[in-house]
């Protein structure tokens, strides 16, 4: 199963779907992900629910963590990062379909979860 | 990351949604709402649970926290209050689509929720 | 805010709906209905669960308590009963919407509920 | 509230429906069905989840405890002994819309449901 | 109740459905998946979710139980192998409806779900 | 099995223990108890949980739940019935042991649970 | 592995200790027990939790399920057949401690377990 | 049932212990304790677990309640406050034991919680 | 950390107790254990919960895991192997504490659980 | 409340404790404790239990976080960072008691916990 590294993320790599002529789903838990709060500098926890329909790529799971690693150290608004995250998968696979979830802890007594989706036109 | 002060209500600030091209969910659980009934003046107590989609603008979290401690010591009927909380809400960042669900504590053994919702004509 | 008794129930009470311009939903669970077995005499047990979109009255939840009350020594069949409530309910409030689900205590090793609503015609 | 006796089985009763006016629902959670394996004559066991909408009967719930008991002594596999209860039911009363789901105890450390429907042609 | 061995695995075998004339639900859990990573040689476990309506055929249980264990020494990525088992209780029964869910054990800090479906043509 | 009325109540009925020369522990868990606020004449609720090593005599189930249900038209304090009903039972079987735990629904936001013991002196 | 058929009950058999040097334990769930009411001829069912530290002998658990069947025409009262059964077990394997623990079902709103206890004498 | 005011503090009241001959234990859960964090003004939350055994007083419930709800705009430490009430209410009702257990919503990322204990000299 | 190889077993290593000199306990739950029934030559599962205090030598936990796969292939009885890994995992690190519970999946309906326990002599 | 500065750590700080004469309980949960594994540089991520009985004083929450957020860029082991940081929490505070419990996430199909304990010679 040979692997191809992306070109939007030196982490991220794909291999090819092993059954692209049936439309199937994949969802992928990643309860440890934690980046910095951009305004005070403090850490941030979060746990991604992944969800996508491929096409001609699934993604790597090995490198799949290495990419979400890569995020420890960068400052990242909740909004914005899930967005980014689900836009640098999609263009690494170009999925029939993605939707991400991130569940951020606590902050300030309130709980945040943005859910972003990706579809291709019909 | 500039901020933007509601003229709704001093307590809200709003910043620019960072990918206003998309339809994206941003959901925010409130455990620690507190208001005094306006019959007895006995403290209430709710959790709420707000989805919305942004369009221009988003809710500032902190600021958010601030503008919910604000009916701490203010009377306010379950129905009404909810409804108003929505008002101000959607006044404030217009969404393209917002919900509130407010579960309030038990008093005299009865359990009550609500929710509302506000849509922009499609 | 000025109550009104309602003519169905002596027990049932309303007030003017705070946003009747909205559809919006309140739900009341009432986890302490208790009435007689016909048959048997012997208590029965539910925990009630109210739904409704208030139209121009919502139902002041002290009497309404009361009214739940009021069924403590009523001989009632778990169908009849649950259909009973929700008529006078809705024949108290005209509401757009009302769903009554009464979850009746094991009986013979029977677990049995009912559910059922009442719509306005569109 | 005069009930009479399935043509059936004799182990069924029917009472008239106190509400046919409106479609309702009414579900019947039985933990405690037990029949035996045709093959092993070992005993199986299951939870039966019971829903129906009724039309002009109800089911009298001490005989469909009788009649749940009536298989204890049975050989009866998953698949079939579902769909004949669900017929016998349904011949009873001549519901609305009926649906039943067996969730049967492990065997061989697998654990499989079954979930069948009636409804009549609208 | 006649088996008959399927022509696509020895260790499956079928019976005829025993209500071929009524669309009703067979679910079917399997906690106790095991394979091999084809990467590491290390094992892989999984819960497997099987759904499907029968049409001619149902799938004998105690012949399912062997045919899952038949992979116990098996290579077997992910999304290949839940897409394989699929095609071939697919081929096996040609059901009206088939999916498959298979809920990996966490690896390296992620938990993998797959889910495939088959439908026939309307 | 013959059964014995008792003399402390007309509701409550003994039998003798069937293995009264070992030491072991029977529970009961009751969680249909309601009677009166003396206060304000409004139902209470509670769960009892009873917990005994019989001596000579057993509770006899079905009288101890009509002896339950005898509270339901009693005004009564929660630390005095508690006190009352480890008291009549006590006196009706004496036990060798015996603990009632009655946790009350809850009232003005507070949930009382009441916990009272006997043993006999070693 | 050879097995001894026990002399208490033709349904038990034993096999021998393979670590008697040591105090171990020995967890059994056993969720499908089912007897007869000697009152009224209905069905009582409970879960047994069977607890013991081994001596010379262990329970063959395939004959353990099938002396457990062995209740299922047996009219039984709950407090005696318990202590039966401990009885039973303790004096076919002798062992150095044994706990049973039957959590019958709900009957009449009452729900019993019952614990008996087994102790050599140190 | 008379009722004392105490001196401690004027919304705490009491009533004479209905079983003072005997050692019984009172728990009162009370979900809705507020207050003010000194430092930064801001509200704190937290669950109360009340556990006593009374001597010759109880606690009044409605007096209870009250005397929580005093701490709504008060600034209070968790350690301080915690041994406070604890302080308070053994000094009003002089119990034989009392345990307050302060469970603090989320602060920081920390959850909080302080455990006091009062034992009378034995 | 230089590690060390076990005389017991080639898949065990060991590294020095970092902190020999407190008493402290180490808790590893392994849900991923195999092996097969020697009767039947059937696949068994069961969930491990080690726990010990260290003396000289802490379990290296990447061959822990390798020694669990170990028994992948391996007939084991319940009792005897549950004892056998106690001992291994004993004579290799020569705990001050340890104790061993395999919860094994259900067979036949029963649920096996086993508790074996290793202390020095104080 | 005047702060001090720990010898131990500059991140931690400690203040008097408000009720040294009585023993009582303070229990920190810490969901957010991340540091690298020294072996392979992956984060490892834990929840940590920290529960303890102040003697002359008590730590600060604010600088406990910071200081939980020192060991973010820090290489170390489950066994030696459990302990280290029992040891600098005792040496800071000079608790009467204090037991700390790490739970690490899943690594390698196996969960660890750590469970270390001080306390004062009576």
């Amino acid at each position: 199963m040979p692997q191809t590294t992306s070109k939007i993320s030196p982490n991220l790599e794909t291999f090819a779907n092993p059954k692209s002529e049936r439309d199937y789903t994949i969802r992928i838990r990643i309860p440890e992900f934690t980046c910095l709060c951009p305004k005070t500098g403090q850490p941030d926890f979060a746990i991604l629910h992944l969800e996508y329909i491929p096409n001609q790529y699934c993604l790597e799971l090995k490198a799949l963590k290495n990419y979400i690693w890569s995020f420890r150290d960068q400052g990242a608004f909740h909004e914005a990062v899930t967005n980014q995250i689900l836009d640098e998968l999609v263009a690494t696979i170009e999925p029939r379909f993605m939707r991400l979830t991130a569940e951020f802890n606590v902050r300030g007594g309130l709980y945040t979860t943005i859910i972003a989706e990706y579809k291709t036109v019909a």
